[in-house]
Parts: C-alpha cells; structure tokens; sequence
C-alpha cells in the first residue's frame, strides 16, 4: 500500500504545474526512499527530474515500489480542485489501476477525494551521472524568469555567458540585439535576492529560449534558481523544492553553427 | 409612472449580471409591491426568479403594474456603466416605451441617464407553488460555486446527496470520479461560514453541472446560498439580496438513466 | 552623439504605449531643444504629437539635430523589458543606423542593453498653429476614458457640449441614448479630481469615440486631461507629461449630416 501526506500540498500542484507545459505523460516512481519522477519532453530534447525525498512529507509509507503511470493535465486538473491551505493525500492499493488523492481543509469541514485511473506508460529511466560543471550561477528565480521572457521578444535562442563578474544573457533578432548582465552580488540581508557565481572557468553557450522559458514554469517553487553548466555538458537548470528534494530540468546545448542560422 | 431608487446600486449590476447566462430577454414587472421578474432560460430547462420588494427600496414609487420587456444583455451594458458607489434610479412615464436608469455620483458631480428602448416579450407566468422540502442545505455560497466549478473539471453531473452529516456532491468522468464532501458545521463566529442542513428524509438527485455553474454568476449577491430538494420536485437554488428579496433558481434533476447514458 | 538619460525610465514605456494604438511607424526627432514626434494615425484622420523638453531629462546631450525613424511596436518590446524603476538611457553615434537602449536597476546589479534598427521613414511635418479655444475642459483623466468607453458601449459617436456648468457627452445607439454629464467642480483639496471648465463661447462637437477611445492610452502619463475646443478646429486632446512636456491628439471634429447618417 501507498500513503503519503503532506500539510502543505499546494506545493504538489505547483511540482505538477511546473512540469506540464514539457510532459505530458510520466510514471510517478514510488519506493520507501520518496516519490520521482523523471521524463523526457513531447520532442525528446529537454529532460524533467523531479525527487521528493520520504522524509519530506508528514507521512509516508510505501510497503512496496510502484511505478504509477499518470497523465499530468489530468493530475494537475484534480490538484486544482484543492485549496491553497488543504492537506494533500495520494493513496494507492498495491496492484492498483487507480489512484486516490484526497483534500482535507484545515478545519476538517470539507473533504474530497478523487480516484484517478492509471496509465500503462513505456519509459526508459535514464542514469544521469554526477558531475562537476566549469560554472554554477545561483540568482533569484523570477529574476532569471523575466529575463528569458524579456529575451524571448526579440530572439529565439539565448547565448548565457558566466565570467567572474557576472552571468550575461545575450540574443539577437530581426528588430536587434539584447545583452542583459546580471553582476555578482551578495546582499547578506536577503540572501534569495543574490547572485552568486561560483566557476572554475568561463563557460558561454547557447540555448533555445523555448524550453529556457517552460522551465521557468517552475519559479513559484523556490526563490532561487541554480544554473549549472559545462561546455561539453548539458545545463542544469535546478528549482529546490523546500526541505524535501529538487526539480531539475536538462537540455543539450545548441551547436554555434546550428544558432548562426537561425 | 414608475420611479424607484436605490442608493446602493451596484446591487442591480450584480442582481442583472446573476441572471444574464440564462435569461437573454425577460419581462421586468412591477407593481406597488415590488419589482418582480420570472423567467426560463432559453432551453426551458431551468426557471429564474427575482423578488425585489417595494420597502427594500430608497424611493419606491409604482403608480400602476406595469411590465417591461427588455434584452438583459443591453440592461447589463448600461448598469456596466455605473460606478460602484452610484445611486441609481429607474423611472418610466406610463405607457412608455422606453425606461430611464439615471447614476448619480454621490458627490452628485457626474450625472448619467441612459434612455433604453423597450420590447414586447411575450410570457406566461408560472405559479410556483410554495413546497415543503425533504432537505434544506444552506452554505457559503463561494464554497457551493467552487465545488460546481471543481467538479465540472472532471464530469457533466453531480449527485448532491444530503444525511444528517453532511451533503455530499459526486460526480464521475474519463479521468476519475470525485467526491466533495461538506460537513455540517455550525461556526458561532461566522454564521455566513457555516453550513447547516435541515431534513426530515435524506435525499440524493442528479443535475446538470452546466446548469449549476450558471446558478453560481449569482454569487456576489450573497454570502450563502441555500438548497432546497426533494425527491419529486424541482431543486431550488436561492440567493437571499440584502433585506430586499431574492434570486431563485429551479431545475429539475436528472432521471438516473439518462445520467447512466452520459 | 546622442545620449540622452531619464531616472523615471518608466515614463518612456508609458509614452510610447499611449501612441501604439495609432502610430505604427514614425519619426523620433531629436535637437537640442528635447526630444519630440509627430505622426498621422494610419488612416490619416487623427494627429499625435509628443514633446519631451531637454531640461525634463536628468543627462542630455544631443550635438546635432537628428530624426530616426523607428517601428513603435518594437520600441514598446524593448521597453516593456525594463523594470518599473530602471533608469532608461537613449544613446546613437551620429550617422548611425542604430538607437541603444541601456537599462540600469538602481542597485546596478542588472544592466540591459537592447540595440535596435533604425528604419528610413518619409513623413512631412506639419506646422500646428497656436490658437485661441472657445472652450477648455480640464478634467481627471480616469473619468474621461471610463466615459470615453461607457459610452462606445451604447453608440459609435460622442457629442462633446461645453456650458459653463459643465461638460456634456451624449451617444445613441441601437440599444437607446445616453447623456452624461460632469458638473464644473473645483475641489480645493485634491486638485487633480476637480473638473474645470474656461469658455468663452458654448461649443458642441461630435467625434468617433474610436479616436476618442485610442486617445485615452494616454490615461497613465497624466491625472488630468485637457480638451480643447472650438467650432471651426479639431479638438485637442492634452496630457501634460510630468515637468517635461506634453503628448497631444488633434482630431477634426464629425460634421453633423455624417452623425446622423451612423
């Protein structure tokens, strides 16, 4: 049997909503450890991973692991259904077709639940290896939102170059040009509002502003954002999820030559 | 002639606005009484009626009964035309064929009056007969318009199911089945917070979601809403308007084949 | 060289959005006097004029007069990617076929710059002679646009009469007619709510309330705004910009046969 709960479930609904514009359709992995889920989007080019670690949750228990095929414009259309200040419940009988999510209000009032049917969904679990990446950006999570909107009027690709001094979001399009610097910048008193640049050498690549901007369907989830590149790697573009785990979304970077064309 | 004012106008933008995904064009009839109007919506599925009474009035002056036909879209693009805090006054010679709404702004420095041109509409007028209901659920009228909206995301129908507890509202669709479930709840602090249920036998009928979310544009009118059903009559959904009257919406429920069929 | 520098940068995004409506192209001409535009909408009925004085900005350096054509779309794209408190600075080497536009947050932690193209763009300057009004109306500039759009609810047309007791706009339409009238009104306290009527000479004048209507995205640059009337001109439609200057819509006025023929 299956039952995690968590106080703070409007949290669930943002994890959902963060990840539905890339996935539509994905297997939630359960095992005693937490709850993941990882899944490429619809075009096979962005990857999603999402982990909520077991001792995150106000109760957990999963006699056995399952993994729970679901489509996510469903899951978030019942996660809509709960009200900010619900305590969140999924449930699920060993074997299955459906899983339950129940919605109690903190006064204990008004109780729904919903039984979601399962999908059979063929995924193939991809082992990301660890690794050290040549520059690490941590800076505000709507900061870096506005700036890949901003961006995305006028170009479709942004170019993100991290020196000692700064990280700078470059594009260009047929009105003109952009450069958007965001300088190293450690205010003590708000930590979340700092950018902080951490490199053991300058990295500067290219990105389509498309799936930039999907991931930053995520920003409710966390103040802060960690960008995460190498030049022979593809970024990582990290939202933590409070005290129980992260969202981390990959994506390849676009060849110089391939980005001159566009 | 016909000259009746209302201090606190927004109340006939809210009141005009509740009816007007239902009803296209009504008669509006008044007489020394009050202001009174009934009508069906344009599938003769559900019947709408409004009470305003005579005292609930600033000024209240109606020399003879007299109805007036009108497209209540249009009576909603002149009251859209007040401001919150206007006065409003209707007025109408005898036998005119149009009726004035005039706002006033309450440092009287900006004066509208709006001439509307008058229809013939041809209507009968149901008696409705007062009934005694097997279950009567009164409940904030939010929470009543949220859980249509809710479920209307996964299914059609909703079963409203009421016992000494609570009311219960289900419905099922492609993707799951989901139950609302709203306990008896007697806050001493809020009354308009709590929900209360009076019965002398449960009951459980089958409505139209559709229907239920058109009902709900009757929200801002008032902070509860109160349920009346039995087993053999229409439901009656009613939206107490200040010390004034009410707005009350009948539907007939479902035969339980036909929501089989669905 | 051009390099021109405001610390309310927003002010710039407020300008360009208020002419979007009718300017898709235009002429941006700079001298030493200030920065200034002038443009027909693009069906050549109503006319805009801007003017920025030099002494409003906080950096000004223009060292020989210049016009750049530029796309106002595109202009707005690039303001609408800086923050509300940014300091926006303008800058273009003589000769040059591009404009800068440099974003700075006031903590000088993010710093945007957007090179735009400029375009060739034929266009004849008009010389508007000063003239003396028969009447002027003063009036908050929220009141005129509510009303500007009230009334193009009801009808296409809005006859504009100016007594000294006040100011009348009156429609009619399919629906039926509406007059609405704002008294002459001098509240000492809050200067910028008081309606001000200087006449020499009652004016009555009809108008598209389509121009009416686009004129009113001026509505955030100013708290007031000027009509100003006379039989035999087009009215002028004022917003006062700050200490810096004005933005001005010219529009002739309807004759009486086309308004009774709509």
């Amino acid at each position: 049997m299956l039952e995690v709960r968590l106080l703070q479930g409007s949290l669930l609904k943002k994890v959902v909503e963060a990840m539905g514009e890339l996935v539509v359709d994905a297997n939630l992995d359960c095992s005693s450890t937490g709850v993941s889920l990882q899944a490429m989007d619809s075009s096979h080019v962005a990857l999603v991973a999402l982990m909520l670690r077991s001792e995150g949750f106000d109760h957990f228990r999963c006699d056995r692991s399952v993994s729970m095929g679901m489509n996510l414009a469903n899951v978030s259309k019942l996660l809509r259904c709960s009200a900010p200040d619900d305590i969140v419940t999924l449930r699920a009988d060993d074997d299955a077709d459906t899983l339950t999510f129940m919605f109690e209000s903190p006064k204990q009032d008004k109780i729904s639940d919903f039984e979601m049917k399962l999908m059979d969904i063929q995924s193939e679990h991809l082992r990301i290896p660890e690794a050290e990446y040549q520059s690490i950006v941590r800076m505000p999570s709507q900061e870096f939102a506005r700036i890949c909107k901003d961006l995305s009027s006028i170009g479709d690709t942004v170019v993100i170059s991290v020196t000692k001094e700064g990280v700078k979001f470059s594009t260009r399009g047929d009105i003109g040009n952009a450069n958007i610097v965001c300088r190293q910048n450690t205010s003590v008193d708000k930590p979340e509002e700092s950018t902080i640049i951490e490199m053991t050498e300058p990295v500067s690549l290219t990105f389509a502003l498309r799936y930039m901007n999907s991931f930053t369907k995520a920003t409710p989830l966390s103040n802060t954002v960690t960008i995460s590149m190498s030049s022979d790697l593809p970024v990582v573009v990290e939202y933590k999820i409070a005290e129980m785990g992260y969202l981390r979304f990959y994506l390849a970077p676009k060849i110089e030559d391939e980005e001159d064309q566009s």
